[in-house]
């Protein structure tokens, strides 16, 4: 039985917004598989704001996404096709499984999804590493204590809210920066934060002084430039600063705007520290049983924004730039 | 007996560079003592960086030195008259006595100086707040391991020659940066650096990649600005950057150069983390005798650079921010 494959592969490394011929878009009959080897049929591919930095040609924590290569994406499917007994016909995964239908993988680096546990969305999301991220950068990263005034940005992302959302399961004050009324009003009222900044109406360093009025004690940073600035001039003595992203930088064409105010870290005995979700890869079924707990309790909600269609990638995830997802944003591939 | 004071008193806040006419010198007669107050003739001042932060007026860790009032600094001086008995007439002292020739003290917040110990100067230096910022700079907020590279700026300044030397203490690699051949073969040659790079005739980012191969474990930062940015650009995992301060910025009219790269942090999960010295105060006895002993076994040297005479504080005050200084930059005031 022979599988086509559809494939988002990488042209040209954009400047600035990415454009829909920096990718080009490829058909392919899916090979023979070797010993040892699964055919995964993708359902879902999750879009992050980290694949933009994936197409740049710098140092980072992984390597670029070469010319040619298809698209890096985490992804969920199922296989189809096994010469590798630990893996079934049927059986459902997650990996680094690129923006196409068909995924030919060794065996390693995949990660079982128990559909029985939670719906498929989950899993990218408040199971996945979305959640994975939200819940070591503020639980380790952040340390949070109960009492702490814990703000984060893009918080009707898809980290930011399961941010937001332990926050306040750990006993702190969640506040949330977000673009628009309906974001704002959905971390207040379905999510439970404390308090909502919307960033395109209101001026963001005066409304932390009314909201925060005892300072921040933990910013989580998903956004950098004018946010991470303005979080930075209402700190809290001792406070700590997750850096996670900065997606308001990632489409520059000109340099990051670093933060100008950067010494109020000493101003305020401050740390801002970098994290990486993938350090705590040995943590990630503990992490996520927990989770999982915590959303059979009712204290953790998982919303997804779901685009149907491969061939929507380029589109789609442009939402994520111009804050149009609402909810973790996930392309679906396949019927599930 | 009557005593004179001169007096610079802060006359305008600075744009930039301060200007000679931004304080006023002044000629005074010293009042009566009351109960409890003790007169103290200063005989050295320190001159330290961040007294240009104080002229300033913004939210910082200290208010602002208020228009018309005496130029605050740290100083050292002896006790010529007393109306206190815990202060006995010929016993010398240091506190924020403030750029003038005489301070009356209700007696609080002076610390004992004991001329046995060492020369006066030295208590301004290695035994003073420079030390002490060097000193809980990098073993509290950096966390140095043996074998850790431990790169400071402004190496040959007075806080800087003290972390390089307490790197190499504690079986660290002390790397520094500073502003010319003569200075970069002090650190080498008489302070036992294994490096040290010249910002004024060296690319320095790429410097720091030779004289780093395993990046930079601790970077102690006392200029901010480009040299900031070098060092981000050249962090080990895990990397600690201790933010004591940014003299590349003190004087900037437009906005300070925040961190352009300030997502390293993020890529080598590495923390900036600001510090204070004052936050140590309860440990600055135990710290002292801990480099008074290192001192005497031969390990820590003090190097000061003494300039005569309290008219001239104006421009002996701006050597440091021209880079002209060759070690802890000392007002003589009194005779020693």
């Amino acid at each position: 039985m022979a599988f086509v494959n559809h494939k988002f592969t990488l042209t040209s490394r954009p400047a600035g917004m990415p454009k829909r011929t920096d990718w080009s878009y490829a058909e392919e009959t899916v090979r023979e598989l070797h010993e040892g080897e699964v055919l995964i049929r993708i359902l879902l591919i999750s879009l992050d704001p980290a694949m933009r930095g994936w197409m740049n040609q710098s140092r980072s924590y992984v390597p670029p996404v070469a010319i040619g290569e298809v698209m890096r994406a985490l992804a969920l499917g199922q296989v189809v096709a096994s010469r590798n007994p630990r893996f079934a016909v049927g059986k459902h995964v997650s990996g680094t499984f690129g923006v196409q239908e068909y995924f030919i993988s060794e065996g390693k680096g995949l990660i079982d999804v128990d559909p029985g546990v939670a719906p498929l969305p989950t899993f990218l999301n408040v199971l996945g590493m979305t959640g994975m991220t939200a819940y070591f950068g503020l639980l380790e990263t952040g340390q949070p204590q109960p009492g702490d005034t814990v703000l984060v940005s893009a918080a009707a992302g898809a980290v930011g809210a399961v941010v937001g959302q332990i926050a306040k399961i750990k006993g702190c004050r969640a506040v949330g920066i977000a673009g628009g009324a309906n974001k704002c009003r959905y971390l207040v009222t379905d999510l439970g934060f404390d308090a909502a900044i919307d960033y395109k109406s209101e001026n963001v360093t005066e409304a932390l002084r009314k909201s925060c009025p005892q300072g921040i004690n933990i910013y989580f940073d998903n956004v950098g430039g004018d946010i991470l600035e303005a979080a930075l001039a209402n700190l809290a003595r001792g406070a700590r600063i997750v850096i996670c992203g900065a997606i308001s930088q990632y489409n520059n064409t000109g340099p990051i705007q670093g933060p100008r105010n950067y010494l109020s870290l000493l101003v305020s005995r401050a740390t801002m520290k970098g994290m990486l979700v993938f350090d705590y890869a040995d943590r990630y079924a503990q992490a996520a049983q927990e989770m999982a707990g915590w959303m059979a309790a009712g204290k953790l909600k998982s919303r997804e924004d779901i685009v149907e269609g491969i061939e929507t990638f380029p589109d789609t995830f442009l939402k994520l730039f111009k804050g149009e997802n609402f909810g973790k944003l996930i392309l679906k591939v396949g019927a599930i």
